[in-house]
């Protein structure tokens, strides 16, 4: 028993369920092919239908919350990616008439973002088709599971990895 | 009744059920958060614990399931990445010792890459904590509700979106 001890406290790494964990691992992969997947095909349809990018569709989506425009640190930051990135996609969303530079009252260095008439009906006609495409792809959840997976999916989201170096 | 036929077939592209698709817009949003969210910390906890990444994670993954070795073509199709990107990864591992490229009989311009003996003896390490990580964040996930996620999670990666231009 003690030897039994020994040999566990020696493993701290090892899992307490290893058929658990091997079915956590096939989950995982399972997870990952599933969004890579629906990625890929949103990506794709974006292309045919919009000739646009995923990318310039998030920007579109996180300025149409917004009636006043974003500035581009708080676009960046909704985004969660780089200034950098951001820059080059509103620049030619600007040269394409979506958004428009806005200067901000009291501070003459600093621009905001926002959607033109133009960019929200383009926005408007995306947004429907994005949520048909993915209403056709998640068509695989039934209606009645849709709640039980959210729910698992959320606790998977907020949970932190155990550092244990 | 005809009017309301005119409306539908003008409107192939709206959804049949506004609520479930409503409701399968957020649980993709979820998916895609909680899928983020993990790789996130996988990075992390790679790069803490080992100084490493998951692309180099995934090319040792890789190379440990054939004992013979890939060639370059055939590492970049199983890791579905450009030939160029695995380069570049693969010289790296070459000189941390982890990847020989070796000759191929009867092709003098081939060589294939594989994991020498210290290789796998990292992966066999990185590939038992990377377990554990996933075991703790998919710990969210009871034992008992893994076999219903996973077969929706193959459901939908299985979905091809409707091509409806």
């Amino acid at each position: 028993m003690s030897d039994h001890r020994a040999i566990q406290s020696d493993q701290l790494d090892a899992v307490s369920d290893p058929a658990a964990s091997k079915a956590r691992l096939r989950l995982w992969l399972k997870l990952l092919k599933a969004t890579k997947h629906v990625e890929g095909e949103l990506r794709e349809s974006f292309r045919t239908d919009f000739d646009t990018t995923l990318p310039r569709f998030d920007v579109m989506a996180a300025l149409d919350r917004v009636e006043a425009g974003l500035k581009m640190s708080e676009l960046s930051s909704v985004l969660r990616v780089s200034n950098g990135n951001v820059t080059g996609i509103v620049d030619r969303l600007v040269d394409d008439g979506v958004l428009v530079r806005v200067p901000v009252d009291h501070d003459r260095r600093a621009t905001t973002v926002r959607l033109t008439r133009a960019g929200k009906e383009q926005f408007a006609a995306m947004a429907a088709k994005h949520e048909a495409w993915i209403d056709e792809m998640l068509g695989a959840v039934d209606a009645s599971e849709i709640q039980a997976m959210s729910d698992q999916l959320e606790r998977i989201a907020s949970k932190r990895n155990k550092k244990d170096t």
